[in-house]
């Protein structure tokens, strides 16, 4: 109840500060027989870590996983998976000055106020450190999906940094690899290259926009009326670190639109299965899977970690001006890609059971 | 888990279709001693109730709400309050076509999907009819923090019909009562009037952006990391019939901000509290209320019930044609708002409880 | 989390009080497509039912069970179930003096404590008239089960009255119908028949001990560690009112014996599959179903209600005598029998869903 | 879901098999600000340490416990609390043979059929290994208690070997320390010694009973209906190994009394506070603590790991013939005496933030 948990049914709780000892989570629900390896989890964590090009912090840690429980003879057995990264290039002479001093537009303040303590080295909690057990336990999660319903695929872009937008037309997933952005557009990838670096230059940073498409979703997962679908990733995706905004399919232009320019309307198909002609709705009609792509995308907000000071105040009271020198992304949306990927197939996974738990009698 | 219940320790169950013998909800975790009576109640309920003019349905339902349980002389008692409506306009015989076909755009296919079977009558548990109890219990809700965040107040408001914005600069909450649209900007609500009238008798729809404040939200709400105050928000927010995104504070638009921009600084103020001097934040930071403004905005898509024929097949598998000519809302972002509020308000009680279970030691 | 309902993935949620306007609850989670009419859960309130002859109280309600959703033409439709029973015969005067005076052994004090404020009238909430709840609740739970584990049957029995225990030897399920106990043996129930009109006749009131047997279990129900199922019918047999104790199996014997007197050993049967030799685990391991007849026996309490004058207190604070003259049942463990399978069954059903939540892959 | 957590506000979640490379659990839900220290969690895990005396297991373990998150500068943090007890003495060899062969009594047979798959070794995850978790989770539990509930304290004692039960007017606490048994009556522990010396030189078990005490327990814990304080504690001390009945106060005898002689009668003390003048309800009315002591009983069955053959089966569908050489407890209800006080702590710190969460209004 004190929010360290995501999911009902495949259900994971996270533990671990940025720079304690280490962080870890428990992974509950995965059937048993599912193969499962710490090369599996650690694909998806080496996605996610930092230090791998200019455009992420340089904090570098190896983030090995691994796998305490659960696993055996290189398969799931149905009981709950241990899961365990060390910390190891903590450093925790770099954040000695933000002891006292609340840095705005971080966690600092309202931690200090609802806790009356807090773990101020590196963020403590509130680091977007916490997000690599989000991958530890999507990548398991992906073996899930991959079990039960073949075929579904998760991949996540970036579509818009700051205020550039790629062309969607230009969109090409092969792009993904050829540029350190997940950016699909390679023009869009090449202009966002010199961008970034003079933001980086400067000691600023800038927010971004992430797409996630899942392809290949049953037809029928999601609970309504509560928790349905697009309510429980809009929950999934918010949770995110610096996440300002989730939108399903047309999203906020939706609003925009009449009902005729909104209908996604339906065939028949050869196949004998029903076709949809269009998918503003991104893949969800009453909070239930259609089996069309499902669409999100997620706005995420400029770490506020900025070499212009800032007005701010101290732990005892007194006006300060803080300005942050040290590492740090100067987009972290590049980063939340994976985390939201990640984000996308816990929830697909936990639907996934849960729908298995209420079945259709004939 | 199969998703008709809201919230964790202020939790609410509810039950109903469109036109079953009745709607209804359980609401949970209700302090002792709070006054409350069916009028409390009541008094949302109207707001929300359809027919008040010409811009919502027609359907004509007095919605009046009965409280079977958990109150006793006019104090709650600490045990489940049981709250019920009657379907009294219940008009089954408008709906008899959609039972083998259908609605592009509506729930009837994935529930049939799902389930293999549905009330088709009026759109059975997918109806809009379900926020009705959602108002009920963001009424209650209302009267818990009215109990224990004395001076927290919750207003929702239409921010944009179609493409049409409202000019922030005008905007004056007094004027809520003056239109039928919660505009807080009236001369935006006299240009939609006209523009909603064409929408209306053309038979077509248009979409909305509702946005909901709450002020005086005490500090220190929200359990991070999964269960932030902002994706417990977005939850709610997306649970809601017809809601395709959902944003905090700048939303979407801080995506495109640097560091800088975006930044919420902080002095300290002459009373000795800290005082933020902008709210890009929207309220919330690392998941926790800052105590400034609650700001959410959610975007409403255009409902799919128009005069129009959309292609659409039927149960049997035939491609067909399907429009619709009962009463309709023109822009369903209208009867958003008070739903929007509720849900607000249900979140919050939500979060408050759980904040009093998890006290700081001095 | 204030208690209200039972249940995780077969979910239910009672609200009402004894002398309120009605009692009902939402059941969550049954799966779609189950035929399920009013008629499948009144046979079993019927069970319950109060007033039907002299052992059990003068109370007289036809507690006739309304659904109001989530049935849909004889089927369930997937969505949460509501039932309603109103209240019919309240008799509030009987209960007047209560107001103020404390019962010895009642729930009044307490819930006055925690609470400040309690429906006094018939016991309020605390009442066992909620249990009619969980027989219409339990009702739903045996439809679920014949529709996915056919061939599972649930009855149970009265196996003490006061000092006087059955003879097992002669148990007969046959003879259940041939008294007013639930006795399965004939000479047991004729003793007890007069042992207690002695009883009922001088006011007083007496214990008893219930057990419930379920037959056709599935192997593999139970989820390990902390939701075993031993652990959960522990949990759903210890909710009922006045049961004081609970066991699997032999129980407490248990502690008593030796490992090899305790061991179940294991032959391969002809057919293939594996028997046991004998049942003292009660067809449980390691908190998962074996699928042997799982036992469960519950010790009930004397009713608090009796002629006899007892010390206590009222709510000024004084030294009061209390007696209750009113009807009332001599040995409540009586009725205890239907409610005791009712949880077995919703129990089951939940655990069933569970196993499906959580399938073992090939 | 799949159930290797307990408790709803506090609440833990444990992985680990009994030899794979470690166990470990989060707890959370702790307020903020308690004092936490290694040793503080050390001082439980020790009096439950297998390999103490002759009586218990002689597996050797040190059992240190590493928190690894959650706690700062000696006080935790309010966020969620990681635990790690890495596993030393695991000698896979001892158990190889247990591989194919199923144990009866044991849940190996069951585990198989559930999962399909299992770790073997020493019982992977329904060893009794697991339970030094739930020892490490109380001590956490006890803080907490001690923080917010001050004067509260827990204690268990043996109170019958097999079939040899204490004297209970022989009881005295301080004796506890002076045998191996946690057994108050310095007597019967002298007996129980010979006793249990001849179980196990004969290579048997025998089983036992085990008391809980809690004193100084706040009134007013408990929600009813369904999670009653008495209904979580049978939960909870079902789900310990090897555990096969429960009761509350009088428990299985109070189903023999008559209501006179059931009464806890009520005074007015002369401090103005009500006296009970006896505790047949061991301490709960209505599901609700009343404030005197809370008395809970468990029986626990003799291990099935004896010397001498029993019957069972191997994977491979073969009639054979079972016996146990190696390491093991005689009587492991000696071993589940500081395991239930834990259950017992977990229990009572989870309904105390419970009904932080519920207050009632002046």
């Amino acid at each position: 109840m004190s929010g360290n948990g995501f999911g009902h049914l495949f259900r994971f709780t996270t533990f671990g500060e940025s720079h304690g000892p280490a962080i870890g989570c428990v992974v509950d629900g995965v059937p048993a027989r599912i193969p499962l390896t710490e090369a599996d989890i650690q694909l998806y964590l080496d996605q996610r870590k930092p230090g791998q090009n200019r455009f992420t912090t340089q904090r570098r840690e190896p983030d090995a996983v691994k796998i305490l429980s659960g696993v055996f003879e290189g398969l799931t057995t149905g009981t709950s998976i241990g899961l365990l990264i060390e910390n190891t290039d903590q450093r925790s002479k770099d954040y000695g000055e933000i002891k006292d001093t609340y840095r705005p537009g971080h966690a600092d303040w309202v931690y200090q106020q609802k806790y009356g303590i807090r773990d101020y080295r590196g963020g403590g909690r509130s680091s977007a450190r916490e997000t690599a057990m989000r991958v530890a336990a999507g990548a398991i999660a992906r073996k899930v999906l991959d079990a039960l319903a073949p075929g579904l695929s998760i991949q996540g872009a970036m579509v818009q940094m700051g205020p550039h937008a790629i062309d969607r037309a230009a969109w090409d997933w092969a792009e993904l690899s050829n540029n350190p952005f997940w950016c699909p557009d390679a023009k869009a990838a090449k202009a966002w290259e010199d961008y970034l670096d003079t933001i980086r230059k400067s000691g600023s940073s800038i927010g971004g926009v992430v797409e996630v498409v899942a392809s290949g979703v049953p037809v029928g997962l999601g609970a309504p009326v509560y928790d349905k679908l697009d309510a429980d990733l809009a929950h999934a995706m918010m949770s995110i670190n610096a996440v300002k905004g989730v939108e399903i399919g047309d999203g906020f232009a939706a609003a925009a639109l009449s009902g005729e320019e909104n209908a996604d309307e339906m065939r028949m198909g050869n196949d004998g299965c029903v076709k949809f002609l269009s998918n503003h709705a991104g893949g969800i009609l009453g909070g239930i899977s259609t089996g069309q792509d499902l669409v999100v995308r997620l706005a995420v907000k400029p770490t506020s970690s900025i070499l212009t000071p800032k007005q701010s105040v101290d732990a005892k009271g007194n006006n300060v001006e803080v300005s942050t020198k040290g590492r740090h992304d100067p987009c972290v949306a590049i980063r939340a890609v994976p985390v939201a990927e990640a984000m996308m197939a816990c929830t697909l996974a936990d639907h996934l059971l849960r729908s298995l738990a209420q079945p259709r009698l004939p």
